[in-house]
């Protein structure tokens, strides 16, 4: 913890440089991070695929979407307006004008260490914040290397870098960032449980909190869906990332006119995935994150079956080094507890639904509410889907899977999953502090709402 | 508390039709609520004044605020836009949609019973949300009043008045609203140490706050002021409603060059200010709510007293019958604990600096984030005052007092003040749920990031 | 002329008035002006039915929208919002800054002598602007009733009632609108050919047009539609206001599948159309507005026949009272010259398509590209049509008529439809100038770019 | 000619290929065009150097500026964002779609080869329209360079280069693009003369312009002003590019307290002004673009003379090789014509005023209304500047200079100067097409402002 109070503070003064630095400026040292990131983006998906354990593409991937973050910071760093707003009072010039925070604290989980940290750090730095960041205590190679590679164009460019201040540690560095009076804004990636009672301990503080929490996200697939697109969806979405996505697809809700022969082709394309290293070419699944995660694998399987789930497919470890377990899929009434909560593998709960009022109902019965998805080609669907009666979720899709979210949105959901906002949109506005100002330039004082005083 | 379950019961399922209103439609009701209140402004006005105690320019100026809000809302039902946002992939719509949230908690003070239901219930009426409104237990006159015309517009058109649902009850109610889970919203305006509380137990339950807690406002004056402008703006922001505004200013920071010439003037004002009967032409200062309050500021003088601070100018309650007390003046060092609370009555603290650097720290000292204020005419002081390096609250004035805010811009603050934002601008959006969307129209499955799964 | 020139030379004196009053306070202005319409809603639509000779409902849906576009304006006399742009120099503040332009020319044509007028004046007038409306020489009445009701409310506020001045006359107060300096902005209404004389003489001294000129509006039925609600449409398309919008639907694309029994129902419920007075209850379509315009229409069907046209129905004027005509439907070619220009009245083209391709391109074929409409049930027909492949007008419906436009959207069309968008979105901006402001508040003088000079 | 129909016909080809491809990619080509640019800054930068005859700092200046621009417009692709507006109509969807134009004319002038074509191709790209570019006949370098770097990183992508398809030649050519129905969209900069032709040529094929025509531009300095700092901007404003942007300052208004001790100043850094090849490190003012210009200048001395203006410095061509002339200060009433005019080399007109009110008045009184700066510190006239009675042009500044604008707001001008505005804040929406959509996924047909037909 001397650690932390050392980085904390080379951070915290690095603070009143970096926010007196003119936005379009840290933008463009936010573009030489994206050049720096992009120069390496094959060897660190490698590092990624290694370390957390998700297939190259992804790995990959997961890297592009750090650069994709950089790029479009770069333009925001131009576009942080505030609003000059008509006043009612004559003489006067009424503002709304945004301004940084100062640190933000960013807290992300072994399934997304370098996307969650673009999302945040990206948009936090053109805000004119220094960033704290504890990456997850399992993935320390990514966090040192991401480190780096950032510290090197500080440098490079003359400025300190502690500007980005990254920890490797683990629940103890949580809890610093979250009792720091220093950090205005923490930006928590990980459990309902956890999330929450950081929330409890930086709100106590009066700081604020941006939530990314468990999801329990569902596909419905109505009738006339293009049942094809939808399989490879479902399996893209359950499987992906070894079920290890926030936005991993968990319950299967098919209309009962389709559900056999859905599940029927399911099962199929479920039977050809490959399992093996995640960095050969054509595996689609590769182990779980940790032996923890497997052994919680099989424990959700054992409530599974004594709630009365029907295994349908897989539903057990596979013998071999490494964490590998077998995709599954299970048959299971809404009403099952564990359907509740977020089981954290390629575990899939399908269902049946006779109408769309219900299938929603039952996308809407659980107490998180990160992303849905319905495939349909009814516009009338499409648009309640959409609409005020139909998904609560923050993400909701249609003819897409739960997962794979574009950053030019806003990322993250409702309820138990924690209501915050990330990546595009005007998600950068939680990174700033905003002040309404009204300037009377005049000599007279004229009162709001027509007062009179004195 | 039966009484509390049969409205919410009621609101409740007055949300399922309140919703699927077109939000023009439920403008056009808003705007027959502004008109309803704007044919008896006078005689609320009136009320208000008799109730809370406050004078009846600023009565009558309370409900014009309210009337502001609905006039306002109506234009803004055409205007809760989402966006479309470019897609990365072909023949896929991203969108962002509005959804309303269903129902709106509101938990009002004694000190604005008007215009903070305005700021919150005609947004959260035209956004799709039933209200649930609990006004203060000192002021149920006008919680009825209120009712009863926002009601008889509601049945005129043949809708469930239970959409606004009004409460006059204590703490109960106000606990009641906090554990609701029906409740997804509760906007709360109070005190920090209750505002926390019910923050606690909503972010408990997944829901979510908009907080307006206390203030401790200051007002800087620079050697270049405008003095007589300042000192008129001084007399508002503290003895304005007998000192009960969360934007009262009670710090006074005063450059040393006009210290001494600055306080001289401004105790001149405050013995020239009228005490008495409110709804009297000619009065300035009004008693205050409650024998309480009258309590809390006889011991805010004492511990003034304990704690250094001279008494410049009155510090006395009067006797008569009512809870009146004098507008007082008090030199006090910045560093006296006293100055970091809010005492809720006519009480300036006021303190002397050498540079605007110094005077921005003071500023920004205590808990607080309310309101401030400068008196300058030099750009420089003005821009660096509204900058990363200024003022650290939600609303920074220059050449106004602390209080007296439009409705166009955002109310509220930071820090202890609880960071909530009301009235105008982007404010509408606390009061609906945010979806990111994405339509795949096409027949393909492209995935962001370039991914490639299968 | 002379009265053009007294009228012209008071508005103008008017403008340093009205654009100094703070934009929510003429917002205040507008809202009175709303609530004094409302309370002749009937009277001036039964005025506006019988001079211009829309049916009764239309007339008073007319008169709706402008209390609409006022009731609008309000709440957007609070939110004409500049932007404060991050400066990429130090101690600079970038701003974006909205001014009045001063005096708004607004040219209206017979069929909406109130709506059009709603759109630009209630706009105008929050935006700061006085404005100068010649109103059609054919509705002398509408003019003058409207212009006292507006001048009642600006002279019950002290303010002068040249703030909107009103003219009668013909093409010769056109002219000396187009033709006058002190007129920066005018919005015309009226035939492709007229409007382009106007830009070029409003632009040859430096002034601007918003345009809406002539349409040509197709709608396309698809063969999955509701064929029931696409028939509904077209009639009310194709037959409303007798033919006499600008978004009339004139041109009737036809899925081949479909083209007969579309055809036959459509001629059937074409048969039902009561013809009539127009005040009377029942009636569909009145009469053409004047003797010039029958002639018109029978001059076109000639041409329709001398082209290769086969009239279905109607064809000929009613011998009557009155400038009464049959509703018209035409099998023709797309490549028929007539079906290129605008006749207007109730004659619709029919035509056939194969694919959606051939329909699109038959739609935007013609010189105009106001409004258009598909009727269809697939998301990707759907999204085709509004996206960059699709219909190039600048209204781009599904499954509604080409008319009834909603005032919280952006009205205008492209192409011959001279370009112009009024009423909602951010239409208000083209009645303001937007200044890009730098304020450098310290003492450096850094240049953008980097650039070191001297 | 057959070159212009050959490369105009690949171009028009080339637009449906660009335009289908989604917006976040079209902005990856556009990093990429940044970044090939980035590479070769000092080269392009020495170019355009030599060829247009402004001095290295500001050659590398410029080309920043389109690197800035390519920058840019990455974020930008990402948020061309459309509106989802509330529709009055139950099941209805409202929304604001932006689509590409297709092909967009974009004809330079000499001065600004770069940063022009900046502002309008990378935006224009982005947007989705291919660009047709017609850089000054008198710098062919600089065209062929920019147009073979932009190439070939379109050929590295597969995609057509004619995408960005660049001619060289001179009035034939932009009569050939302003002429061409294919090109909804010409953006032209020029004089003021020109640019109206091209107005009338195409807006009589229906059209639309995006023109930045003659500025005439003027300082104000007040007597509170910070003289040296105004002394620096003026000479930076009228000398800088030897007085050939359009930007430079023509004018300067001198309050009579400070006129001639700042003419004093102001003369005596003129004379340390170093002229001569623009490529050497410590040059000022290199020569003027061509012979024409040069006898341009003398013509203008002359008629300076004789309408009473007073040379005070300069006033000749330099004998030497190259069009060099004296940086000029001239002496003259507001009231000559040719202070009216735009005079393109380095020639100040010095007045003097006794109010704010009086020097906007002259400031507003030319027909050009592009740039104008006043230099004040006090906030009533800094305010009163850029509001409604300030000055009339699109850029209002504050003690910064009349050019040099950053690339995150709007540039452009009032009256004379065209209208247009590129680069920043909303300029994109001017590269396309905007749709108002409605959707109806009910199977009702509610019509707008409650109307009941048939």
């Amino acid at each position: 913890m001397d650690d932390y109070e050392k980085g904390m503070s080379a951070c915290f003064d690095a603070a009143k440089t970096w926010m007196a630095i003119p936005a379009p400026k840290r933008g463009e040292i936010v573009r030489q991070i994206g050049d720096a990131l992009r120069a390496k983006l094959h060897h660190l998906g490698r590092l990624l695929s290694l370390e957390m354990g998700k297939i190259l593409p992804e790995g990959i991937g997961e890297v592009q979407e750090i650069i994709d973050m950089c790029d479009y910071a770069v333009g925001l760093s131009r576009q942080l307006n505030g609003s000059i707003i008509p006043s009612e009072r004559p003489n006067h010039m009424m503002m709304e004008v945004w301004n940084p925070l100062g640190v933000v604290g960013v807290i992300t989980a072994f399934n997304f260490p370098c996307a969650v940290l673009g999302w945040n750090a990206c948009i936090a730095l053109v805000c004119g914040n220094c960033v704290v960041w504890k990456g997850a205590p399992t993935t320390p190679l990514i966090t040192i290397a991401m480190t780096k590679i950032v510290a090197s164009v500080f440098e490079k460019n003359n400025l300190p870098s502690a500007i980005f201040t990254a920890f490797c540690g683990g629940a103890e560095i949580g809890q610093a960032i979250a009792l720091d009076t220093r950090i205005p804004l923490v930006s928590f990636t990980g459990s309902t449980k956890v999330g929450q009672m950081v929330q409890q301990q930086v709100s106590a503080r009066f700081g604020k909190c941006l939530l990314e929490l468990s999801g329990n996200n569902a596909i419905i697939v109505m009738d006339d869906a293009d049942i094809p697109l939808a399989v490879r969806s479902v399996l893209f979405a359950a499987v992906g990332t070894a079920g290890q996505r926030c936005t991993t697809c968990r319950r299967l809700l098919l209309h009962e006119s389709i559900y056999q022969t859905f599940l029927d082709q399911l099962v199929e394309v479920y039977k050809q995935v490959r399992i093996g290293d995640p960095m050969e070419k054509g595996t689609l699944l590769g182990p779980l994150h940790t032996t923890a995660s497997k052994e919680s694998f099989l424990k959700g399987i054992q409530n599974i079956r004594s709630q009365g789930g029907k295994i349908l497919l897989g539903g057990s470890a596979i013998e071999s080094e490494g964490n590998f377990v077998q995709p599954t899929i299970v048959e299971i009434s809404p009403a099952a507890p564990v359907v509740r909560e977020e089981l954290f593998g390629p575990v899939l709960y399908a269902m049946k639904f006779q109408t769309l009022k219900e299938a929603i109902e039952i996308n809407n019965s659980v107490p998180q509410g990160l992303s849905s998805s319905i495939f349909t080609r009814k516009p009338d669907a499409i648009f309640k889907w959409i609409g005020p009666h139909g998904s609560d979720c923050g993400i909701v899709n249609v003819n897409i899977p739960t997962n794979g979210a574009e950053i030019g949105g806003a990322f993250g959901g409702e309820k138990a999953t924690g209501g915050g906002r990330e990546a595009g949109s005007d998600s950068w506005k939680q990174y700033m502090r905003r002040a309404t100002c009204t300037i009377n330039y005049g000599s007279e004082l004229p009162l709001a709402q027509g007062i009179n005083f004195g």
